[in-house]
């Protein structure tokens, strides 16, 4: 790796995001599938979200978010703002209720958007066209893309993140190594 | 789930930690296996670790530090220091030098590692027992195993984060409420 090349951003191509949001149902299936409820319903206090949580959202949001922005995007272009999505819609008493139900209709569901993704056949031209969201303002259809893999990522940290802090107490002196305990990077 | 009920911190469990381990070399695998080389070697800047880096750097823990020290704190106690844990040794030319060759590496040390755990049998008297850390003094095997533990969710997450900021400027507006480019928590 020469010392020009920056590792620590790229521009987006649709074969590496796809390469990416193809592999987040089987990454928490390994992830969380036969885990305790315990290790599940774990959470970083609060109303923050836990693991069994977490899934609910990536569920709603391949029903109601990324492709639907897509299709407004490409019928519509800016000219009709996107539909707000519902953060807590994972806490609805429809949603389903095991981690295993949840873990096979997100793997489903992102199945089946790859597929009509796969299907639109988007040139480059359609990747720069204009949408409107509701509070952002005009945003490309190839921004739409890169946040929907981005954000994929942001929950498997997440979720990570709150099955390694559990043990915030019982690594004892090693909490000052573990950065995902101290909250520092590195 | 009641609200007297703490969900941000467990005790040490044998069968929680060991649950966690055995999953993370299939949560790796789900990840990794088969990414271009560019998503596998991007990194934070600097001397931030890869993706690639980061397996590598799990396969030597494997190697010399979590069974290894476990064993001296049966064998002597808090008589005999640790040895020094090498950070860096993924960075030898020894090391294997494709993800799917260190991917099956790692998987291969763990099942080993978590057979000879399981053969050991430990008592609560044996999770009690003390060890010394060569920096951080007296620890108990519970307390290893503990990090262990930690230290593999700890890995995920930073190999979320490094992939998920690939795309820092590529989500364009999005970036505001992405916690993983922003680097605020939630």
């Amino acid at each position: 790796m020469s010392a020009g090349i920056d590792r620590t951003r790229r521009p987006f191509q649709l074969e590496d995001a796809t390469g990416i949001l193809a592999r987040t149902p089987a990454t928490l299936d390994s992830l969380l599938r036969g885990l305790t409820v315990a290790w599940l319903t774990a959470n970083e206090g609060g109303d923050t979200w836990s693991p069994f949580d977490i899934v609910g959202h990536l569920i709603h949001g391949e029903q109601t978010d990324w492709m639907p922005r897509a299709r407004i995007i490409l019928e519509h272009g800016d000219t009709r703002a996107f539909e707000r999505f519902d953060r807590f819609a994972q806490f609805d008493s429809s949603a389903a209720q095991t981690v295993e139900s949840r873990l096979d209709e997100f793997a489903r569901l992102r199945r089946r958007n790859l597929e009509e993704l796969k299907s639109l056949e988007l040139t480059t031209a359609d990747l720069d066209r204009a949408g409107l969201h509701p509070e952002l303002g005009p945003v490309t259809l190839r921004q739409l893309l890169a946040t929907w893999t981005a954000h994929d990522l942001d929950h498997v940290m997440q979720i990570s993140r709150v099955l390694g802090r559990q043990y915030s107490d019982a690594v004892g002196p090693w909490r000052a190594y573990l950065r995902i305990i101290s909250g520092t990077q590195g």
